[in-house]
């Protein structure tokens, strides 16, 4: 069967409508061939371990899964008896994407908190941080950050230390929604585990998809009685893969070389190209500072939509004239050109070659 | 980073111990490239649906998904209302290796049958079909078979036409689950559709892992009604992944062309060889008879284990002598000789070569 | 055992910290004696369904169960699929109060929205009513009101009738939490299904235990189809009592005769007294209109803390210096008077018997 | 409202077709009156904290539940992480009679094994008693068993003692669904602490309902840890009363005096009387031993159909000719006797009086 597809099609709606990098594909194959014992026993995700050490510390631990959605679930369940509760901000993506798995999966209530720029901090925390001990109340016991967040923000690893610091002394846990922690990391220009172990975060949904693998993140433990009975609750959440060692053969290519900050640092210099292009631009306002991959701006819908013919992205909050455009890893300078060119010309602002 | 390992590791332990068969590796690097949207309104799962349709029928439709439990829950959700339960039996994967997954995540209780051979009838299924409209009762509104077996057994297309028919006049639908559906439709020599829509069955889990993809299953609903809502519950219960095109591409070559049916042709061969190659030997009897790719034996834990020592494979009941030796799309004839010697050797039955 | 607690001890905390009502205590009484078959099928529970469609309408049900959490949950349960979400006010019982139940027992997402008063409306509904057909959104398929509300303020049949018009046309069911329905049709000098069945309220969470009973409340559903299937919901969420004839005995006396109007239209008058009498003492004053049982004030937490010395009621919000007095049908016009007097004498302003 | 019924209808349907027992109606009335603390802080449910340390020992306390099956959830789930599963009796009512609330609300999966007589024992047990730390077997952590069982049959102390010393040592604990541990005590002659803590119950459903009260079952904790947390299960599974001081004075009544005794005494005292009968005539035949309140026996269903015209009861197995007549507090010598001659009439066998 010889389907194929236009390769030449390109957008900015996802991080995840880009394909697979060329280096996790050969990773890929080069784990072929042979027989490697299933469901994680493999000589793979036993090297993958490894690099989670290196990386993160020696209490360090990652467990492959399927999904971002999938780690989130799990991590979270694995902080929490059944009546705790988790603080995020009501922009989460556990919170507004996730069609409710954690509360149906995964059984906790969120906490939300309305944040000027998706970030939390100890006191947006504080407006869900209470009733421990009352039995009415869902038991706040973790709080979950994104880094970077859904709207293109990113915590230093200061806020995030504020964070932790906060929470643990509180007798709640913290976890990271790290689908796009290399994003942010490179746009900090520091080591991951200074925005995690260093920072107090005590487990992590690693990202794998959004930044040039095919499928697969890794719920990453940062202390070693997380990482304990995991391997139940992966089980039972559907999220343990047979021949495992194709996801971590691809989670030690990107994280087990610099492939992550090479990705990740790209997508962010081509959000920031576009950004930067952008503010030159009358018509078009940022709304969020665009410190990750992504570049959320404000135009009238009539523009948008007619951009949107050329190429696909997505209202973020159509009421408000607000788009979300996402660069990619293989997002190019071409790419983004064409974009800024075709919006000029619908803004009537051409710019002579 | 150059990890590799030891590619002429074999064995006989499971058929996800193999790993991904070349023309799938292909086909997913046919796909990479360029943007396709994500979630699966991408080019390669809208061909899958016309896949669904060609084999399967007008009504049919493919809802990829990670893996079989997620499959397996996921598609018998479909089938109930909240209060439902499924009859199976006591030797079904749902029943014993999904760590609890369709109760904790599917809500749904399971009516367990014991069988001789893996396989439900009509009277079987009758020990635990009953008490509708008695609220004290979990309602059994689902029938769950497997086919494969999980013995290495197979249902005909008529033993499949007589369980729908019987489940279908008492209300409940029909799942099957087809992890190894390609074994069973090439021991049988019969078209896939023959064991499923036009044996009455109403949802299916089709296999892909186990028979030389790299990760990847499909929900496949014969009912149109069945396909309304599944997205729903494949979101909620973490099985949507993001670059779908990967897998449906994987699904593609697979069920698209007739390599289903090769693979598993062959994985059945060398189980049939093995199989008759066992029946020669002293100390060895079969448990059941070999119509699929597992042959399971019984033979002394003495004997066993040291065959272990060269052959990885699994105890199946130890406490009766019981072991599974399973065959893959990459066992070899070579493979098999080398096993029916060690054991002969073992047994003290060495052939003259 | 002749243990035994001073009668004499009152407050202002709660209307459930109340007895039961002799008339109640006598119906139950009037149900004992002999056999009747269990978990509903006697003959109190067949009368209730009666006095159901009397008081609302010939497709009227109740399904008698234990407590209002019991009843929210199994309500809303029955209004949704597995994928469903709950449009509900921020304040509501079910996000607050529950610890979750809703999400982990009924597996649906709430989505909260502010309320200045407690109460939605279609606008405020249209903050959360979007998204139908996105698989990633939990699907808002159900609006939760209550009436009286936790704030203690009143929907006219009106405001009611705009919500689940505006509910309908977007394809969503309406929910309400009726613990306080009785105090809300007092108030407002209507019948019980004006609010209701006339208002085109879906399905009720009938109180019981907050207005004089024992303990039991009913689901009340209000379209014959919503009942169907109810048993079952009822019976796996652990609501189905045995000797069910005990509160449907209680739920008779209570709705079956005017009693409900008698009680409630007591509790409301003693909070009108109170409320009075609060807006004529300088240092307090009223943080929503009092239009049932339920008196919200603000004032300084030293006086608050001292005049709870005298009279148990509780904080509602420490912050701002809100307290919750809440009355009852035992509360008694002395009651009050005592309130009142503590409450001029701690803010030194004694009036002159 | 002065609807009444026929108290002189009497038969030998279920315990909780009865209904409540003077002393204990009376109980409730002396807790009326006044303001107590909802939710159990009131004086009665601290005095029934005393009780049970009074019965069962210094780490005892009891949590009010509405009942049964939401005692047996929450306190399975009080014992399991969320992978754990449940060894019982494939009769037990857990497995059968409870629409699946173990699996959809506790989430945990239950492991059955069929036994001689509803009596689970070491070997039985061990049937299912194995595959710790494997991920894809929901992990045995827990043993229910029920006294006296849903067979009417009863475990000695040294029978339990057994039990909890084998699960003990292999790392699972012990609940036992003491609905009618009351009539197993009063047939052995014991204290109701030597078949449960002496005999290293880790936890008990302590019933109520069956046995002469209203409504209501206590939660018993043996073991002061699983006392710790309860309340959120209770709560988060919507079975925390209000007014609580009703169910706990029932308790009390029941439990803080003798009465438990004195009532299921009676009922073991008719059922015995009734089992002496029925082995005096021909064409009946008992299918278990008589050991608490209920008889099973084995007659054609012709006869016992005719039988049910004039007292009502049910069928055990219809297609074995088998049936349940279970005595209550409340059944008399005189309603024994002419449910035996009538008996004896239709198959023949009149006695001259």
């Amino acid at each position: 069967m010889t389907l194929s597809h236009d390769t030449s099609l390109r957008g900015f709606a996802s991080d995840n409508y880009s394909g697979v990098h060329p280096r996790i594909l050969d990773a890929i194959s080069r784990a072929n061939g042979g027989h490697q014992i299933a469901y994680g026993e493999d000589q793979y995700t036993e090297r993958l371990d490894e690099v989670a050490r290196e990386l993160f510390g020696e209490q360090a631990s990652i467990f492959p899964v399927f999904n971002g959605t999938g780690a989130n679930v799990t991590a979270l369940m694995s902080l929490l008896p059944r009546w705790g509760a988790v603080i995020c901000a009501s922009s989460a993506h556990i919170n507004v994407d996730e069609n409710g798995a954690p509360e149906r999966v995964g059984g906790f209530k969120l906490l939300q908190v309305d944040t000027p720029d998706g970030k939390l901090t100890p006191e947006l925390i504080d407006q869900e941080a209470w009733g421990w001990g009352d039995e009415h109340r869902a038991q706040p016991l973790a709080v979950s950050i994104t880094q970077a967040t859904e709207l293109g923000t990113v915590y230093t690893a200061e806020e995030i230390k504020a964070i932790t610091e906060h929470a643990h002394k509180l007798g709640m846990m913290v976890h990271l929604d790290g689908s796009r922690l290399a994003n942010a990391a490179a746009s900090l220009g520091v080591e991951l585990r200074e925005l995690t172990t260093d920072a107090g975060v005590d487990i992590v949904s690693l990202g794998g998809t959004k930044n040039g693998m095919l499928a697969g993140e890794g719920i990453l433990t940062l202390r070693s009685e997380l990482a304990a009975d995991m391997k139940y609750l992966r089980k039972m959440n559907m999220q343990l893969g047979s021949k495992m060692r194709f996801i971590s053969a691809q989670l030690i290519e990107l994280y087990g070389t610099g492939l992550w900050r090479e990705l990740a640092g790209h997508s962010n210099a081509m959000a920031a190209k576009l950004s930067a292009a952008v503010q030159q631009i009358d018509g078009v306002e940022l709304v969020y500072p665009t410190q990750a991959n992504g570049v959320f701006a404000q135009l009238s819908n009539e523009v948008s939509d007619k951009l949107r013919e050329s190429f696909r992205f997505y209202d973020w909050d159509r009421a408000a004239g607000q788009v979300r455009w996402m660069c990619s890893f293989d997002t190019t300078e071409a790419d983004v050109d064409a974009f800024i060119a075709k919006l000029r010309e619908l803004l009537g602002q051409h710019v002579a070659a």
